[in-house]
């Protein structure tokens, strides 16, 4: 299975351009799952909660989840991507979905919010969602929840063979090495797509760090983007390779664990 | 407070001369906090559950703890070690101590035993165990359970400041990127003590990858040993830093958890 991601520098409220950028990085490589940075058709840093309110969308009816269920029916492929949401309530959400060549399979709303994130957005309250993708089954997750071993470690015990991360990081380094980290413990492959270039709308300069990568079950890094530049990259994965929980043969991640000892 | 690690090269089978080794590489250093690697005073490779039998000990009325004890109450300090424990009925345990200047403070029984550890020790089943040593709330784990992410987090938020460690460990970088995770995901200091050299003694060769490491509350690798060489390494660090779990004016490790979403 072709897995890749797509690291870009998304344009602070276009979002018809961003889309449009977003199709053609896509027409130079072939994936049957892609992963999208978090709100990559918006733009991160909103000044207010009546600035989000204006960009966010429903759920399948708004203008980025057509667009990617558009794209995903041309190329035959699975997408997974982050937006803001408008709920039937009002509330927005920082949301993935991910959708499929028949359509919307997915939808996620991010559990653990970052910084400002807590000011636009309603908590999601939803479980982690695990749902077929082709020949994978594929878990999603959004940025600031690599923090918490315990979002991979429910993807992965919810039978997530890959965990789609989409992500706008700003910490250097932690994102990248957590999620390495959530690969090994957990045997699992992890996508995770983060954006680039930074944004200033409030007066506070937010820089994100790209190094977009695809890690292994034993915890390789098997594609790694540059920090600074868009890059579109895809690699071949047997996502069964994440079904076999063992580490030797006397080891195995998920039935050596105690879950009687662990506080929660 | 001074927290060191001591990295070397135990003897199989040895403990008077392992013993005494650790008595002289400590005087050459002052720390409040010590922490040993996992079976230091016997080596690690058993190939029989008679073997490892015979260098069992009870604690805290054997040759080991009696020694660590003397040392503790001589220098002013607490030490965290591990040792093969025999049981009172008659079990064996890959466990660690930890000791100070007044006494025995608390054992720990290793709760993921790897690899052929499986042939020789009983599973521990007591609670992963959270004291005070001096001015630090200490949490012990040992070598593997580094692997479960559940370990350090159980500690942590059983108010550990410091998660000793002591390792034996084989897998190249795996514990030593895990523990720096562990660190970053808690808001603890981590201090693991691996050992170094190698071991042949069942016709399969086992190789300790060294770099003992202390990480910061923020992921910063304080200090970091050789991959092949003993050292003693101690660093000044304030345990109040580990209880205050935020990373910015809106996050907090602890309080952004979401229990009620996590698979156990």
């Amino acid at each position: 299975m072709r897995i890749g991601y797509i690291q870009m520098n998304p344009i602070f409220g276009a979002v018809k351009e961003n889309l449009a950028h977003v199709k053609l990085l896509m027409e130079g490589a072939q994936a049957e799952l892609w992963v999208l940075p978090e709100l990559f058709s918006t733009g991160y840093q909103f000044r207010t909660g009546e600035e989000a309110a204006g960009l966010a969308e429903p759920i399948p009816n708004g203008p980025t989840v057509r667009s990617l269920l558009e794209i995903a029916g041309q190329r035959g492929c699975w997408i997974v991507a982050g937006l803001v949401e408008i709920g039937p309530d009002g509330r927005l959400y920082n949301a993935a979905v991910l959708v499929g060549p028949d359509g919307i399979v997915t939808r996620y709303r991010k559990a653990h919010l970052f910084y400002k994130e807590k000011l636009w957005f309603a908590t999601g309250n939803e479980p982690f969602p695990v749902v077929d993708a082709g020949p994978a089954r594929v878990g999603m997750m959004l940025c600031f929840d690599h923090l918490f071993p315990e979002a991979a470690r429910t993807l992965a015990l919810a039978g997530a063979d890959v965990i789609a991360h989409p992500a706008n990081l700003v910490i250097p380094e932690y994102g990248q090495l957590t999620m390495r980290v959530r690969a090994i413990e957990n045997g699992v492959f992890t996508v995770t797509a983060n954006r680039i270039g930074t944004e200033n709308r409030d007066s506070e300069t937010l820089r994100f760090t790209g190094e977009s990568q695809i890690v292994s079950p034993t915890g390789e890094v098997i594609a790694k983007a540059p920090r600074d530049q868009e890059e579109v990259q895809v690699v071949e994965v047997d996502p069964a390779k994440a079904r076999d929980k063992s580490l030797n043969q006397y080891n195995d991640r998920f039935t050596d664990r105690r879950p009687e000892l662990y506080r929660i």
